[in-house]
């Protein structure tokens, strides 16, 4: 299949290109090298260095024969992306062009607005576009399991039947996510699903939850990057780049927040299983993609776990939660479309980080010049003040 | 009580100052013009001849005895909303500043990204400013009867209970908008929802249903606007105008999708309601605010027994539906918690309707001048085509 990626420079988009490659699809991507601007501007750095796109594509060439058809530009400018899609002619475009930070998105109006400007109208010029050049192509767009929140019931996969007030429908499932970024995508399933219903657009919308991990390849130039700044680093990644220094593992309040997580290889499986499997035109289907729910202080104990096992000393605390989130809550999402199509983990969550760990171990002094940052100060009032260690007793 | 009114110049936001100003409320209000502008770019006018804003608070003046604080500027501009919340800090904040047309969001993509920049980025900087500037007013946010769509179970007031495989919560009510702009004011609810639970916002978010009539003044400066072209005039509007030059009754399809309607008057008297009755901080509440549901068929019905008993001969015919939307469906919405704060309608339809008709007779010619634009042309599917008559037979 012909696969157009919209940030295939980004985290998840240069791994998913040489996934798909492998997989004998043939990927062309776009970027604005956006990511590389925001995480420099929180002042962040990949643990992981990373190639510019020249080099990467020279790579990519020596490893799978051929060079991805790359433009650089922006999803704001509608003309660059339907001129695109009309050279290209995709079978399936996999969104991943947005500004993936919740803590981004809260810092003050102006990156609040930047955040929801750029998805929102970035993924409507997406959807216009394939209606105009590629009507038939498949969307694959990436959104995210904080667009459920943390309801009181179970959370299934986009849709839900409710019998109300003696009467009974399908409706799409309530969505209370918990930051502005989130916010972003939640718009952005509401106008994807609209569109395929007025258009005929098809499209899998994926609520993906946190992806952690590295992939870091022989060939250097085809390694991801991988953040751990309180914007951009996710938090396994950011416990293991704490853990690699033996700073202390950063958890916002006491932990027990649940959330779903899997692994960076993981993720490419289930995107490659959607982009082969298409819905039926007009059709808009929604998959859950996570392997395990933890709460984040289990993953924290993993971390310490696995740490140990590679020699590190590695200590948890308590720091007041800079984010408003529910400190303790149900959870229970499903996930079972996506291992219908025959999704199987790779490894479980433990095996994982300790691949990660031995594999961030050589950049130890990157992430060391960078130690200062490991505390996030990025309220969800508004406000910069940087959290402190704090005890159960203090967080009641 | 201070009331700053965002959209001070529009159809609801004029006589809106005037409704509050008589109720004894200090009215500031900012505008843009635009929607001057809109009505001009999509070859409209309004019926009701209007005056420019000076012309209107000289008369406002003479009217209630002050001349209302007003600021010509953008709610795009945060500076701009930021410096004029923190210079008359208001007690409430009325949000009718946004592109209120379907059709017109429908265009091309330049449209649609249009709307949705201008309404979610113009909310997401009142929240701020608010946040920043007066965190204890109450933001009456416009919203509109057309986020909840067709489900085929009752629509409560923005939340419902829920029992999903056993367990319960009370959740948003899923939003199944038909438009662009439609799902421009859900993607502004879900934003305005968060705005008040993480910061103590406290909002009243109007579900507004289909506003129709004119508001007439003895001094014509104080008068409001009247669309009728396809973008910016509302269904009953466009028949009563249609009326007048005995233009057929442009009815969309068979005319059986059913909408709740309300006259403006009665959104005034719902508007201030809202406005005097805060909820306490950090309470999000939803209003649906309309008198009756009626389908459009209906609707045609009784503009055209209104125009027989005025001399009119009306004629009602189908169009091919330039929108998508359902044909025939359940419609069964909640309308409570106004009557509760003791909203009662002024007059019915049929009532309201004749009054209108009688304001619109003097302005025949401004009608008649714009008679070639009666007719729909903007269709749900991107193209541009003007609707044809069809009989039933052929819409199904």
């Amino acid at each position: 299949m012909k696969v157009l990626i919209a940030g295939i420079d980004g985290y998840l988009g240069w791994p998913l290109a040489q996934y798909l490659a492998a997989r004998g699809h043939e990927v062309a991507g776009l970027d604005a090298f956006l990511r590389r601007e925001w995480v420099e501007e929180v002042g962040g750095i990949s643990a992981i260095p990373i190639h510019d796109m020249k080099e990467r594509l020279a790579a990519f060439h020596s490893r799978y024969g051929y060079t991805p058809v790359f433009r650089q530009g922006n999803l704001l400018d509608y003309e660059f992306v339907l001129q695109f899609f009309e050279d290209f002619r995709p079978d399936a475009v996999v969104h991943l062009g947005e500004m993936p930070s919740a803590a981004y998105s809260m810092i003050d109006p102006a990156h609040t607005t930047f955040t929801q400007h750029n998805n929102v109208i970035g993924n409507l010029n997406v959807l216009w576009a394939m209606k105009e050049a590629c009507a038939d192509a498949h969307l694959v767009k990436l959104g995210t399991m904080g667009e459920y929140g943390t309801p009181n019931v179970d959370i299934p996969e986009g849709f839900f039947e409710v019998e109300y007030r003696g009467r009974k429908d399908t409706l799409p499932f309530p969505r209370q996510p918990g930051s502005f970024y989130h916010l972003s995508k939640v718009h952005d399933s509401h106008n994807t699903m609209f569109a395929c219903k007025i258009w005929g657009l098809r499209s899998t919308d994926i609520m993906q939850g946190v992806v952690f991990g590295t992939q870091v390849e022989d060939d250097p130039r085809l390694s991801t990057r991988l953040d751990f700044d309180q914007c951009f680093g996710t938090a396994i990644n950011r416990f293991c780049c704490q853990a690699i220094i033996s700073h202390p593992l950063t958890l916002y309040g006491e932990g027990q927040q649940k959330r779903g997580f899997l692994p960076l290889r993981d993720s490419m499986q289930c995107l490659a299983l959607a982009v082969e499997n298409p819905p039926q035109p007009g059709e808009y289907q929604v998959f859950n993609q996570f392997d395990e729910c933890y709460s984040i202080e289990e993953l924290a104990l993993l971390v310490q776990q696995a740490g140990y096992e590679c020699g590190l000393s590695v200590e948890i605390q308590q720091y007041d939660n800079p984010r408003q989130e529910a400190a303790v809550h149900y959870y229970n999402p499903d996930r079972v479309r996506l291992v219908e199509l025959g999704y199987k983990p790779a490894d479980d969550a433990a095996g994982e980080i300790k691949r990660m760990l031995a594999e961030l171990e050589p950049h130890r002094e990157r992430i060391l010049a960078k130690a200062d940052m490991l505390v996030p100060d990025i309220r969800w009032d508004g406000t910069r003040r940087r959290s402190r260690i704090v005890d159960s007793a203090q967080l009641r």
